[in-house]
């Protein structure tokens, strides 16, 4: 089934300990559809200045079951932001971000892209997801993402967005902001009261919870020896999650344990290059060994005690 | 197998933000044997003055299998710690540490004791931690802790230690300060290169990674809803996977993963109340059920791609 995602489409320049990159393609649109398109066909809608180069864009996806018709394209210049990473690699310093363009998103759905059954609705205003919503046609799954600065800016928003949303993708301390809860089981009660039937909570390199009504699932974060870039692990993670999901259609609670385990890949993945570079390189036979390494990490056989 | 602990005995004074306890029994050595002696028999040895309430140690594990024979009466005050946690339960601010008796700390193993086949060595002092290992007869398997106290004051006699230990538990922290290296698989390796076969990286709140040369498994703290006091989390872990391994005797893979979880699980029962009040009060029907949600909570059937 087809995942229509509504997110950032940017130019990144990255300093980590490792290296620097500038001007990479960047933003939370792109790594979803990059994660996703493994798993599922993906409708992008996103807005870039004239300054974008799009040829890199198409180039990097022509291999890939992502539709770009829904990118708009505007006068004036490019999303970009400039980060660094020092060695404590779970934490970006913002040194500049220039919205360009991006300040005036409106997102336009295009007719085609109306139909999409799975929708993702990246980190933007939540006035623009809730403005999604009204444009798309009973989708089966609604997941939207959000940040500190909404939950700040735009508290009634975020609340009448999670009304209309299944399953909702945030940090930690975004969770212990948005519920003031400090306790992530109390925090994921409250979000689920309010709409949600799923609340995902991504705690970088120390993994994410699935919270449902009935259960807990924890998938850590791979244990890899070099981590390059952590730019876009979150919405990489959420990629691979939904795409899985997508893939198969199916909700249930193994197909969505199983769901975070590929997000959780598909996020290990991503910060092993600088933007999506390795995204790009990877295949099924790579996501399957990985996923083969999650099972290994964490699995154990019960005993009985006598 | 009866396992041989070395720690500290002492009495805590706590504040958390759901409450207070004044001279609780705390210490590495009384968190361990409590939570070990839930699987094996323990035989503790440290140090407490003439203010102690040995009473009331001694009525607290009327019922467990610990031998307390080992316990030294010196003349002085005894260990006293007194910590405040605010809302971010992972961190405790010291309030006043009383060394008392246990700064002249020398252990001496009883002869009975001496043929242990299962020895953990409690953050104290290396010195006094190399001077155990020369008074216990060929122990099948020796686990240490630390701390960055000691990494900082002692490391020759940690490197030294190192080569003479089966297993070192130590926080992310430890291993980071102890390493020099900020990523934890390297960590690992670092220091499995210098004596151990196995690494235990607590992560608190974030749960413990097990490395050995080959294999690393992931056990995540369980989400409880209220942590009331985590004050003795860490040695209740290595007490339950110390005390599960010396339970069969058998150093398996399946058994030391399934060792990370009871440690997890004991863990976890300890922050639930004051002191070892929890861990005093729980049984096997109480350990089997939270082991298997710690199953619960991390596991999902692999699926092949197609």
């Amino acid at each position: 089934m087809t995942v229509l995602v509504v997110g950032s489409v940017a130019l990144d320049s990255v300093e980590t300990p490792f290296g620097k990159a500038d001007n990479v393609l960047g933003g939370s649109g792109t790594f979803f559809s990059a994660s996703a398109s493994h798993f599922a066909p993906v409708q992008l809608v996103g807005i870039v200045g004239n300054d974008f180069p799009i040829d890199r864009l198409q180039s990097a996806f022509a291999k890939r079951p992502i539709d770009l018709d829904g990118l708009e394209k505007a006068d004036g210049p490019s999303f970009r932001w400039r980060g660094r990473y020092t060695h404590d690699l779970n934490a970006a310093e913002t040194l500049e971000t220039h919205l360009g363009v991006f300040s005036n998103f409106s997102p336009k759905i295009p007719e085609k892209f109306r139909r999409a059954p799975f929708v993702f609705l990246g980190n933007i205003d939540p006035r623009l997801q809730l403005s999604v919503l009204t444009q798309v046609e009973r989708p089966k799954f609604v997941a939207c993402d959000t940040m500190n600065f909404w939950i700040q800016s735009r508290r009634p928003d975020i609340l009448e967005l999670l009304k209309r949303v299944d399953v909702i993708t945030l940090n930690d301390g975004e969770a212990r902001q948005l519920t003031e809860q400090y306790n992530l089981v109390k925090a994921a009660r409250w979000i689920m009261e309010r709409g949600p039937k799923l609340v995902v909570v991504k705690k970088g390199e120390h993994g994410a919870f699935m919270f449902t009504e009935s259960t807990v699932f924890f998938a850590p974060a791979y244990p890899l020896e070099s981590v390059f870039d952590p730019t876009g692990a979150g919405d990489s993670f959420a990629g691979g999650f939904i795409g899985y999901l997508a893939r198969s259609g199916e909700l249930t609670e193994a197909n969505l344990r199983r769901a975070v385990v590929y997000g959780s890949a598909m996020g290990s993945f991503a910060v092993e290059k600088f933007s999506i570079d390795r995204l790009l390189e990877i295949g099924p036979t790579d996501i399957a060994r990985r996923v083969g390494e999650f099972h290994r990490l964490t699995s154990f056989e019960q005993e009985i005690l006598t």
